[in-house]
């Protein structure tokens, strides 16, 4: 049975719209994804779905992909329930003005580092220090899912991963990837703990990346474009690389740094 | 003497404002630059300012550091006219909610293909084929400034590169640029007549980039990342590169695109 939903003032409603807030997400340990392509990849990647709501009004006009992919999805999520939603109930749900007639809400995936488990052999971490933005967070998940990395981390002042503009930026990548929230130190130690080399990208690293050798497990860690690093990532015994920048800029885009250097990681790996 | 607006009817500030159009950018052969620093780096590069608009609210609480800065883009621009907006001209000319207490007219710098000309020996050129989006544009300059490219080329449908958005994603790093538009078959006829070899970016391209040797003049072509390049762009007499993509997303941006392979092609220059 698929229950439904009729007026903006429905509690539930309600309360499922509170989880975009960051404080009520981290409460409740769910979150919202929007977007097909971003539900579709959440799914695929395991997360796990509470419930499904569908726009009352694109039963009827939607395309034969988009149903045949929202049917796999309700398959693979059984234990999610299905609400149907009112036109007006809908738009209050929706994430600024994009509606694609369906929005889930997912468990929370593990954030907390004691949780994360890293694969054996060689493996890129990419740590993002002080990166607040959310579309700049969901950006370097897309560029680490393209080059192979494992996992992605915040430190400092919080990551906001499953903020919707996160998700949206990361094109749902960000589902692929381990992502945990930590202090710098606690991070820092964790991560030598686990047999990573830790390189930080700074406007005044020692060495050029492409000099760089980069190690079998490495975290690459990045900063804010303004702020770069905190003073933790700049201890001697870190590594720290910087980008030539030719032009009039001072500073790259933190994703377009980070997917440089994790390409070059990679074509030290395959020559 | 600096003159005074106080009406949104004013019929200057209404021409103006129609600049935020493109066919008006080339029928007026005049565009608008908005935010502090792309004004400066405009300045810098010699971009020619016709009109410099003050917000009136400005002139008492700006900080020291924007006022020396502005009072050298006047003083480097003597023929610009100024002219003093009231409060609610403004706002009005503003580009969305940015507004920094000055936006700069400009000459449009040229942008056909016959008037460019580029340097002799190493360099490498960006050709952006169907990339409409404004946003994008920029954000391939800014990638492209960093790593020493020295013109950014639109075929396709048309390249705004003097749209606000492009601009600003761009940072200013589009007047080091040089820019123009052109048909894809006169591009290439072109590139190729100034010892250009043309490597394009395609998902089915026969060599990993890091496996290719860029020539000492080597022209990257990149399509927008839904439908990749046009026929043109695909025949057996250019190359064609791929990217590793390790995860479960097809394509990255095309600035961060752009950015892997400028570097790498940096890379092979300076090793």
């Amino acid at each position: 049975m698929t229950q439904r939903i009729e007026s903006v003032q429905n509690p539930r409603l309600k309360r499922t719209i509170r989880l975009r807030e960051r404080k009520h997400r981290r409460a409740e340990r769910r979150f919202l994804i929007d977007g097909l392509r971003e539900i579709e990849r959440a799914d695929a990647a395991g997360v796990r779905f509470t419930e499904i709501f569908f726009d009352e009004r694109l039963s009827s006009d939607r395309d034969v992909a988009a149903t045949t992919a929202i049917e796999r999805i309700v398959q693979n999520q059984p234990r999610a329930e299905r609400l149907e939603l009112a036109a007006n109930a809908m738009d209050k749900l929706c994430f600024g003005d994009r509606n694609e007639g369906i929005v889930v809400a997912a468990e929370l995936p593990e954030t907390r580092l004691e949780e994360i488990r890293l694969p054996e052999g060689p493996a890129v971490v990419v740590v993002l220090d002080q990166v607040e933005k959310p579309g700049n967070l969901g950006a370097v998940c897309r560029s680490a899912d393209a080059a192979g990395a494992v996992a992605v981390f915040g430190t400092g002042s919080g990551a906001d991963f499953y903020h919707a503009n996160a998700i949206r930026a990361s094109l749902g990548t960000i589902f692929s990837l381990a992502t945990a929230e930590a202090e710098a130190a606690d991070l820092g130690d964790w991560l030598i703990q686990q047999g990573f080399r830790i390189v930080v990208a700074r406007v005044e690293g020692a060495s050029e990346f492409v000099r760089y050798r980069f190690a079998e497990r490495t975290a690459i860690v990045l900063g804010s474009e303004a702020d770069g690093v905190e003073a933790y990532w700049k201890q001697e015994r870190f590594d720290a690389v910087r980008l030539p920048m030719l032009g009039i800029a001072d500073s790259l885009n933190v994703s377009t740094t980070a997917a440089v250097l994790l390409y070059e990681a990679l074509r030290q790996r395959s020559v």
